[in-house]
C-alpha cells in the first residue's frame, strides 16, 4: 500500500515535470517570436496554453486525490503541498508566455526599430532560473534551490537598465515610442517569469527543509 | 475533537480575513500615495508589507498544522486547501501596493504632468473585486464568486485604454513619457490586483463545489 502510494507521488512528480518542459518551450518560443516577429510562433505559443491549463488541472485534480485519499504526513504532505504550488506558478508562467505573444500582434506590422534593450538575454536568464528551479525540484536538491533565489538579483538589475534605456529612447525618438513602450512590458513579463523561478525554489527548500524561506531569502 | 476542529477552522477563516483587510487596506494606500504624490503614505505601504508577510507565514503554518494533524476530508480538506491559495494571492497583492509605492520614489520629484487616465478609477475598481472576492470567501458564496469573475473584463478594458492614451501622450510631448510610462506600470500593476481577486473567486467556487473552474470561468 505505501509502495504504490510512493509510486503515485513519483507519478505527480513526472507529470509536474512534463509540465514544466512544455512551459518552458513555451516562455522560449514566445521570446523567439517577439525578437524575430515570428506570428505563426505565437501563434503556437497561444495554442500550448490550452494545453498547459490541462495539466495544471490534471495535476491540482490528481494531487488533491493522493492528500484525500492518503492522508500523508511530514515530509510527504509537504511534498504535495509543494507540488500543488509549483503547479500553479508553472501555469502562471505559460499566462506570461501568452502575454509576450500577445505583445508581438501590437507591434509586428510596425516598421522594427534598433532598441537598446537584450530581450534576448532576459529570456535566457530567466528561462535558465526556471530550469534550475524545476532540476531543483527534481533533485530534492535545496541548496540549488538557493542558487536560483540568489539569481534573482541579477535579473532585476537587467530590467531596470531596460527601463532605464528605454524611457531615454522614448523621449528622444517619439516615433519609436509603441515599440518601445512594448518592449518594457515584455522585460516586465520576464521578470515575472524569474519571480515564479523563485517562488518555485522557495516551495523545494519549504519542501525539504519544512523551513519556510519567504520573505527570508536576502537576510542573512 | 471535531467540534474542536471547526473552531480551528474559524480561527483559520478570521486570520485569513484579517490579512485581506490590511492588504486592502495597502492597496488603497498605495493607490493614494500615488495620486496625491505622498511619500509619508508610500512608506507606511512598504512598512506594511512585513507585516503582511508575517501574516502569511503564520496562516500557512496553521493551515499545514490542522492538514498534518486533523487529516480532514471533502469540504474541510478543501477549505484548507483554498486558504492556503488564498494567502498566498493576497500576500502578492500586498507586493504589488509595495511596487506601486516604490513607483512613487521613481516620479515624487518631477514636476506633475496631467495624464489622460483615471489611475483612482482602476484602484477602486481592482479594491471592489478584491473585497467582493473575500466577502464571497467569508459567506461561501460561489454566486458572488461568479459575478467577482464577470467583473475582470471590465478592468481589462480600462488598462486597454490607459495603454493607448498613455502611448498617444508619450508620442505628443516627449517630456512627459518618464511620468507616462510610471503611470502605465502603475496600471499593469492594478490589472494583477484584479487578477488575483478573480483567482481567490475561483478558490471560493472550489471550496464550495469541488468545482475547478479555472480556465473555464469565461466558456458558456
Amino acid at each position: 500500500m505505501r509502495e504504490n502510494f510512493h509510486q503515485q507521488l513519483e507519478h505527480l512528480k513526472d507529470q509536474l515535470l512534463t509540465m514544466a518542459l512544455q512551459v518552458d518551450r513555451s516562455v522560449g518560443d514566445a521570446v523567439q517570436s517577439y525578437v524575430q516577429n515570428d506570428l505563426n510562433l505565437g501563434q503556437r505559443v497561444l495554442g500550448a496554453e490550452l494545453e498547459i491549463d490541462r495539466m495544471e488541472r490534471e495535476i491540482d485534480r490528481y494531487a488533491l486525490e493522493l492528500l484525500a485519499m492518503e492522508q500523508p504526513m511530514a515530509i510527504d504532505l509537504r511534498f504535495i503541498l509543494a507540488v500543488m504550488r509549483i503547479n500553479s506558478d508553472l501555469e502562471r508562467v505559460g499566462d506570461q508566455a501568452s502575454n509576450i505573444a500577445e505583445r508581438l500582434h501590437e507591434v509586428h506590422r510596425s516598421p522594427r526599430v534598433d532598441l537598446p534593450v537584450d530581450i534576448d538575454a532576459l529570456g535566457v536568464h530567466a528561462r535558465k532560473m526556471l530550469t534550475l528551479s524545476m532540476q531543483a525540484f527534481q533533485e530534492g536538491n535545496s541548496e540549488l534551490a538557493e542558487t536560483v533565489m540568489g539569481m534573482d538579483d541579477e535579473i532585476d538589475q537587467l530590467a531596470r537598465q531596460a527601463f532605464s534605456s528605454l524611457s531615454r529612447v522614448i523621449g528622444e525618438q517619439p516615433l519609436a515610442a509603441p515599440q518601445a513602450l512594448n518592449a518594457l512590458l515584455v522585460t516586465r513579463i520576464l521578470e515575472r517569469v524569474a519571480d515564479h523561478a523563485t517562488n518555485i525554489a522557495e516551495d523545494v527548500i519549504f519542501w525539504q527543509r519544512a523551513d519556510d524561506v519567504r520573505h527570508n531569502a536576502h537576510r542573512q
